[in-house]
């Protein structure tokens, strides 16, 4: 127990579990849904993991099967599992940057050697802190929103700009309408914040924390702010001209609007997709082209120590820096004037290896415990499980209970693999206590 | 001029390309087909380019479109091109021994600083002599198969056992057969000593050499040899494992066969899958679940500096190593009590990632380009063409003439990419002038 505490992060996936479970528990009642029945246990741990998991696919109709006490118990769930998330993520950055004696950027005082009760407090307020400012602004505008122009009841506005608030920051991706936000999908006042939410609660708290700080002087970021905002702008860009290119003429997706609406929704898609799980288009009806487009960011994801999935926008650019540094022959790895220790290089080709053998693993699973799903549609929904993306091209709601099961478990492992192998890596490295001689074979 | 023979491994795609478009001319002549037709550019490009690359990919029924002279024309590039892949292979890696200052373990005067044309003439020599002796031993046994038993004229029984043991050595593909060898695929004395063939060829020259001369001794390997060998073996070892598994009552393929057959076939076509690209079972017939298994084995290939293609067996297993020293905490990747140098890391990650984009690119790229090819053909066919494997899922022989063009790029990149890649980095390597200051950023 003293072991545990002197390291709460190794707390933090029995946490998840203990709330999946109470999640699914409560789920199961009749006073959760619309209809007072109770709840099949499969159905209620599938949405109980995807929120905590803040992946948003559901196995039923997520607003009218449930009523209000559900879809509250949604909204909880969602923030539980993105604040738990994010503290677990910035506690795993904070224990290994004292491990390797470095200024901690996140924590004022840095002196105890270990990570203690106080500064998981201290840490959790700000974190708590920072979702509750973003998601009251989101709040209000959305509310005023739908109260002016939309004619809803106040405390219903209230209510539902409270929901997607919670999902947006989150990263959660359930939605109050059946069809996700694709209502929306022109309305900027309702669309914009909703998509800003996305994008800053994916940028994770260290990133957003230092880039705050120090936003008058990028140049004295760190490597993996740098890295983390600068990759997360190229990849928007990116994808949303990617999308706009592919499908700006679909009458399926954008090509029903306006030219300025076409930009409104190809934003604010873009930014859902990694790793929101809003909609704004259908996506069962994208172009054939976008399927490996959306796949591919989704699988990239968020940054570090956020509510986003995904092998981690630093991940994915410092992998690509190694990439070039090789290509051109350079002795070392550098970012912005400053060298990448080959710790950090080995980390990140691990976790994207090893998410690619997931991602290839988890395909095969599901096409084995399912009749007639394409490798597409495999390949989509597994990885959209796995980065916690909740992106769906129509198979969740159709599988078998074993095909489900599976999607729960790559929920889960999506969101817990990392922190776990994080701190494990972390709490576990061993004292070189002798080397052995070099050699440097040639491999390729 | 002097430039490029002083580093006559710049040569190697050009000669490539020359030896490709010569080998289309020829093709194109009537005298080479068994109509006496004049071969259309693209047939003739298509089938050069899958002989000089030892893919064995056609668009045409080899054994009854062409013509004696046609099959020897095939023979030969083939020939050429699996001793040029090898010797340009084997200087990249002579050239960057030299740039470390390593003792070579290939030639035994390394004396002067630059590789020189006496240097590989000898490297030919002992290359094509190694060619020489397999495939004879190859040939005599098949001959002596096939007029005995088979009751084949001589002549005929030599050149069809000449052209199997040509294409099994350079792990060609090609076959005399329309349905490869599935006909002789519970012959031992046929297959045996073709799959054999097909492993040794795949082993690569230095593992091969290294292997030879300290068989006694395998603990004083080289890495690079240590993880060619026991990774090909376990390889091996896997695929005929999950092959037997997965196949074992399929009507199609294995489950025809008596329990000594069904090791024997799955035997053979586990050694060809990697890269050789002669068929034993009808790789359409294969269960669904066979097929990841397939295009793991053809992405991760044969041995480096040798005929297979992929990312080679040192290439998967160090970063097997890597992945496995991060996880338990290692402070260095070490492989049976050597420190594996960065560099040598780096470069593993470099090649695997680059694969890895290689086949997405390729598989949306001909998708694109043809019309109901579902993902998991395309995925299997460009895998196929850019390990230069040669097995197909009846794709190549439909495509159009934009997805055949496609094909042809994908085996030529997949052919001549690394080893232009390899060449670059060993010849451009930096010299370190300053080191930026180093960090170490938290990823994943
Ligand atoms: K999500
Ligand atoms: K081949």
């Amino acid at each position: 127990m003293r072991r545990l505490l002197r390291h709460p992060v190794r707390l933090v996936p029995f946490g998840f579990l203990v709330t999946i479970l109470l999640g699914t528990g409560l789920l199961m009642l009749p006073w959760t849904t619309s209809q007072h029945q109770y709840t099949p246990f499969l159905t209620a741990l599938f949405t109980a993991t995807s929120a905590v998991s803040v992946t948003g696919m559901s196995v039923v109709d997520t607003p009218n099967y449930w009523n209000e006490f559900g879809l509250l118990m949604i909204t909880v769930l969602t923030q539980v599992g993105g604040i738990g998330i994010v503290t677990g993520a910035t506690m795993v950055i904070l224990v290994v940057a004292r491990r390797l004696g470095l200024r901690s950027r996140l924590l004022v005082q840095a002196e105890t050697a270990e990570f203690g009760i106080g500064d998981l407090r201290r840490l959790l307020l700000r974190i708590a802190g920072l979702a509750l400012v973003c998601e009251s602004i989101i709040t209000v505008v959305m509310t005023a929103r739908l109260w002016l122009t939309y004619d809803y009841p106040f405390a219903r506005a209230l209510w539902i700009s409270v929901f997607h608030a919670v999902q947006a920051f989150n990263n959660g991706g359930f939605a109050l309408y059946t069809e996700s936000l694709i209502g929306f999908s022109t309305d900027a006042w309702v669309i914009v914040p909703l998509a800003i939410g996305t994008v800053v609660g994916g940028l994770g708290f260290p990133a957003l924390f230092e880039a705050a700080r120090e936003w008058r002087r990028p140049s004295r970021w760190g490597v993996a702010t740098k890295l983390t905002v600068w990759g997360s702008l190229t990849l928007l860009v990116a994808g949303f001209l990617g999308m706009l290119v592919i499908e700006w003429a679909n009458p399926r997706t954008l090509g029903i609007y306006a030219w300025h609406d076409k930009l409104l929704v190809a934003f604010a898609q873009d930014a859902f997709i990694r790793t929101g799980g809003f909609n704004v288009v259908d996506v069962e009806g994208l172009e054939e082209e976008s399927y490996p487009l959306v796949i591919a960011l989704m699988f990239i994801g968020g940054g570090s120590a956020s509510t986003a999935g995904g092998i981690k926008v630093t991940t994915f650019f410092l992998l690509a820096f190694v990439i070039w540094a090789e290509l051109r022959g350079e002795p070392d790895v550098t970012v912005g004037h400053r060298r990448v220790a080959t710790a950090s290089q080995r980390q990140a080709v691990t976790v994207a290896l090893l998410s690619v053998a997931l991602v290839a693993c988890g395909t095969v699973l599901l096409i084995l415990l399912t009749e007639g799903v394409p490798l597409y549609a495999a390949l989509f929904e597994v990885t959209s499980a796995l980065t916690t993306t909740g992106l769906s091209v129509g198979v969740a709601a159709s599988l078998p209970e074993s095909g489900q099961f599976a999607l729960i478990v790559l929920m889960f492992v999506g969101r817990i693999g990392p922190l776990t192998l994080g701190s494990a890596i972390a709490l576990n490295t061993r004292r070189r206590l002798y080397r052995y001689p070099e050699e440097q074979p040639i491999v390729g």
